[in-house]
């Protein structure tokens, strides 16, 4: 094993697993998906050292600046954008750099800190996601993995144009930094646990998010993200954390059955745990995922929590939460995409998922606070940020469905959001 | 002539000239225009009695929560959104009213206040730039007529699916209101006339809205919007007023000779009122239409400038300039379109141009000021404000044109704008 090599600057890139490839260089075909890495591909190659990694670092397309920058998809870590590139110095290790000594010296396991239990739990989650959904449509993932020099990076695997998805992402995120004190006296409002004296705090972000939107009009796009985020203190002892996350149904062509058995499976996860967050966490999904200029949700809804801190429950028992939350998707949505892929469709159904489309890229940058965060943020990785838009949307002037209709009804639903369970 | 009724509600409708007809009622038909009468069908029918109009109103698809509280379009008089719904008392009769009866008594001259005369000027380059836009298309624009109980309303005429077009709107919007104090005091920045010490503030506002997306991906889209404003004291005298306005063309694939054209012609209108408008309105341009999260403009420009008042010229010489400039829109793009809309084109250019169109709806959606307001405004007219999206849109993943393609040089020049003439 070699030494862990000191240094007076806190942040240190956070060495990512091998299985996860670095991003080939990119080819100039024109709309042809680029031969890359897949994750599923093989086993994982042996772990590389990640002092070697960080005094070697491998080339990438993205140019620094916006490389060493980027930001994580779909709000899932936007506070990481609050981090001011000044290069601190501090006498104690980061808790980047603690993470990385800790990792490689004992690995993970129930006693680790938070952050690497979490960082390994949407890892693995991650593999098993695209892993199940290269099986749904039979396509490969590809996977981008980017890093940042002030510690971590994140994975976003890509599906596009392939034979049941129209467009797949499924991104981790897992990054070190600084927030200033602008951020922290934002962010005391909901955790008193935040010190509004000091100038700065480290903290540590990480998340899987993920949106599906199938081809088939027939099968709904399914959106969802789980993230933990803390602050360390000068010593580098966790000061204040949380949890957020959700996740949500959006059919064009609305099967009660379908929402049914979406809202059950993620009502059997909350249960497990509290009575109470299901209901709780249901009406906050259909508040926020609203497209208010319109008077209708995104969808059919589904959960969405924020800010679950020691105030709600203890740690563990919210990791286990959202633990639980996390492995209810594969169950939630596979027997649902499953039964639709393959149902036929006419021409005026698919414009009508187009039009739908149009309304969900609405949402996305009209009211979405992370999306609209990253975008206004100079430097954020745009491509992952936008990688939740649909591959192709339609906008129709005063179109309105036939009286009586499927696509009426869908409407009179997102207008009047229903309890499916 | 009917007697003018005298009302103690300071709000009256103010009718529209028959010749931009009512909405008919809606055919259920699933993406079928309806038939509705079209900006250029046969002379006009004989001008219908404002009193009978207020008294029996017309019946309207748009519920009354809606239609009365409509919007005009693109943030083209954003600003009456701030009107609060509350019926004043005034005993001076509102400058609503005021013109309502000025109109029918006198018609509209060089010597009727400016209000009068704005729309008189927006409401005929509309029928001329519709009747032109649809000798290039072939196929007929359909006309939606909208009023405000509080006064004012607007006309939308959209081509949809044209032959040349994919989808075209040119609309006008005629509003009066009342100006809540924070509107006032926000508006006070940039107009010292406003009074700050009053509970509110009459106001009205027109302006002339367009965005034409043609089908082939030569053939550039464009915007264009002139707008008026002005407030009133409580005896019904003009207090601040301003102009603003502007246009610009955003191609996918970048002809010099089209940027130069458009470009040349524009600065034509402008440097007969003043050399320095040019200049000043094409960098103010370049900034405003600015996808900045992605580094790049919306496409290579034109003009934009906004609350131009008296501190900059006086009102007949502003006056004369947005007429130049709005003149000035045939001759700038009709050569335009008329060379582009039959060139031969490729599947790949095509998806070319919908990426783009991508791009169009994110400025629109993210950073367009007044698109945004309009959207987070309850009862804003929705379908006015996102007639500016086009009909079909791309987001591909990591998508770069091929070096040294036509695709890429178009990327570098909306990196950095270039001067044209």
């Amino acid at each position: 094993m070699p030494p862990f090599r000191p240094s007076t600057r806190a942040f240190r890139a956070l060495a990512l697993p091998q299985s996860y490839a670095p991003r080939r260089s990119l080819q100039p075909n024109f709309f042809t998906p680029r031969p890359r890495r897949c994750m599923s591909d093989g086993p994982p190659k042996p772990k590389r050292d990640p002092l070697e990694e960080w005094q070697n670092p491998k080339p990438s397309k993205w140019p620094n600046r916006i490389r060493l920058l980027t930001l994580p998809f779909l709000g899932a870590i936007i506070y990481s954008m609050y981090t001011d590139r000044t290069v601190y110095k501090a006498d104690a290790p980061s808790i980047a750099e603690k993470d990385s000594v800790l990792k490689r010296e004992n690995g993970v396991s129930e006693q680790s800190p938070m952050r690497l239990r979490m960082e390994q739990f949407i890892k693995q989650h991650q593999k098993e996601i695209v892993a199940e959904l290269e099986k749904v449509d039979g396509k490969k993932f590809v996977a981008d993995s980017w890093q940042r020099p002030e510690g971590g990076g994140g994975i976003s695997c890509v599906l596009q144009d392939g034979n049941v998805f129209e467009k797949a992402g499924v991104n981790i995120s897992v990054v070190y930094g600084r927030l200033p004190k602008a951020a922290i006296a934002k962010m005391r409002a909901n955790h008193k646990a935040l010190d509004p004296t000091v100038d700065s705090l480290e903290f540590f972000a990480s998340g899987l998010s993920m949106v599906l939107h199938p081809k088939n009009p027939m099968a709904p796009t399914v959106h969802l993200n789980y993230r933990y985020f803390e602050t360390a203190d000068e010593q580098g002892n966790t000061n204040a954390w949380w949890y957020g996350g959700g996740c949500d149904l959006t059919p064009s062509y609305l099967f009660d059955e379908d929402a049914i058995h979406f809202h059950n499976t993620v009502k059997q996860a909350c249960d497990k745990h509290d009575k109470g967050y299901y209901p709780r966490f249901k009406k906050w999904c259909d508040e926020y995922f609203n497209n208010k200029h319109r008077g209708e949700t995104r969808g059919v809804g589904g959960i969405f929590f924020d800010d679950l801190d020691e105030t709600e429950k203890d740690q563990e028992q919210l990791f286990s939460f959202v633990q639980d939350c996390l492995s209810a998707f594969l169950p939630s949505y596979l027997p649902i995409i499953n039964r639709r892929k393959d149902m036929p469709f006419t021409e005026e159904q698919k414009q009508w998922q187009q039009l739908r489309r149009g309304r969900y890229v609405e949402f996305n940058l009209v009211h979405d606070r992370g999306t609209a965060f990253g975008l206004n943020t100079p430097g954020s990785r745009v491509e992952s940020i936008l990688m939740s838009l649909p591959l192709t949307a339609r906008w129709q002037y005063m179109h309105e469905p036939e009286k009586g209709s499927r696509e009426e009804r869908l409407l009179e639903v997102l207008k009047n959001p229903r309890d499916w369970v």
